[in-house]
């Protein structure tokens, strides 16, 4: 791994040198956004819904972005064709740069850093037959934003390790918003509803939004919902469609993954 | 500047090479704390409780700090003879560390860094004759723990500037917190009142506190009771106490610095 390069404001840099300067804001102040994606067998997945999310994260955020979405798209197909990883992901960074007061905003500097490494998609052996969650009370900051800020759910991680569940879902005062790294989906009488507001739109969620042939709605819902639904399952770049049979302690439904999932899971997975 | 040094996990870097890799958690996940004092003549002020802090703030994160509050003190005091800066601020950071899945916690790593720079505490002329604040609304996530998470208040630094106010005040359902880097204080009928939770307890705020000469309380309250405030003021490391006469457009009593404001100021300015 290290051999690859990290692109860096405009120079490609080994990734073991790839560092960031302790004045840049990321580091002050954790003022930055990112996007994430997978590249396989050398081509980015779906690159142009990615780099949109991205610039609109940086927007939300007055980040000052010296690159055009064809600029960017044209950064990361040198650095993959240069690093020439078969499957891999791509990290895109984009922070508020040095600060001489170490704390404001710059107009016309940020740090750009495109990372590019090996990932095989991989899930563990459990979750064969439907993954479970956990819940926290939780409401993320600038929630339509792609943050750094993941402060919450890394202090997590120790509990969610142990508790052998997929991912934490977030709840603020009963009402459902995502899970940490994932959005999330549920199924009642052949209907499918996920989160309308307060969260991050996720790259797989839109691709779900655009399938014809299901009846499908944006909506803002409560955790009591989404305990009595028929089934349930989470999206997100790494994991796809992954089937919830259980979110705490309550199992959904008879407990086994349901046959829109698996349906839904068909159609996106081949396209 | 350049040639000061910066002490990052046992080694001293002269601060122009002083970069964090990306694969730590600071840059990948904004997962840190901090703290911030000054060096007045070469000497640290409030260390002890500046470093009380900081472990703090790292315990509540679940940080590894491999140094005791004793090795930190003379990591300081090293550095401070090093640099030999008369007048000068030290940040203290400890981040997540590198992670290899660039998300989980490592329970056995961590980096820490120490940044001594050049400090000269100046105040706008406008604050001679007290200061104003903006408010927003906004509940700090692990309030008790200084995090590097100023999203918020960095968002808000160009506002704050076109506003001349001396800084942001935090309400969250009218409940008043704190401002973005500093605490608030207010005076009614002889007595001083401060925010007893969900902030983050400042060292002056501390050391007020301790003034036994003085009716002071730690009590939860609303905008309304500070708007009614005979006097206001806010306190911080870089901004000692600092009166406070107009909060948004409303002018707090007959908008003059109070007698009490200054009796405290001279108490603690003078210690």
């Amino acid at each position: 791994m290290d051999s690859n390069f990290t692109f860096i404001n405009g120079e490609y840099i080994p990734f073991g040198q790839s560092s960031v300067h302790v004045s840049d804001l990321i580091i002050q102040r954790g003022y930055a956004v990112f996007d994430f994606f997978l590249v396989r067998e050398r081509v980015p997945r779906f690159l142009s819904d990615h780099l949109d999310r991205f610039i609109h994260s940086a927007d939300l955020l007055d980040l000052h972005l010296s690159y055009s979405k064809e600029e960017l798209a044209e950064i990361v197909a040198q650095l993959v064709a240069k690093n020439d990883i078969r499957n891999s992901s791509v990290k895109i960074i984009l922070t508020g740069g040095p600060s001489t007061d170490d704390f404001t905003l710059s107009t016309d500097k940020s740090t750009l850093i495109v990372i590019n490494k090996p990932f095989e998609v991989k899930w563990p052996e459990a979750w064969k037959n439907g993954a479970s969650l956990i819940t926290a009370k939780y409401q993320r900051e600038v929630p339509e934003a792609k943050t750094i800020n993941y402060i919450r759910s890394v202090s997590l991680s120790q509990k969610l390790a142990e508790s052998g569940a997929a991912e934490v879902l977030y709840t603020d005062r009963n009402w459902v918003r995502e899970c940490s790294r994932s959005n999330i989906f549920y199924v009642k009488d052949n209907c499918i509803y996920t989160p309308k507001t307060k969260m991050l739109a996720g790259v797989t969620r839109k691709r779900i939004l655009g399938l014809k042939s299901y009846c499908i709605q944006e909506v803002d819902f409560k955790i009591n919902e989404l305990l009595a639904a028929n089934e349930v399952f989470i999206t997100s770049t790494t994991k796809g469609i992954l089937p919830i049979v259980k979110i705490d302690s309550k199992i959904i439904s008879n407990g086994k993954i349901g046959v829109v999932t698996n349906g839904i899971k068909k159609e996106i997975e081949l396209s």
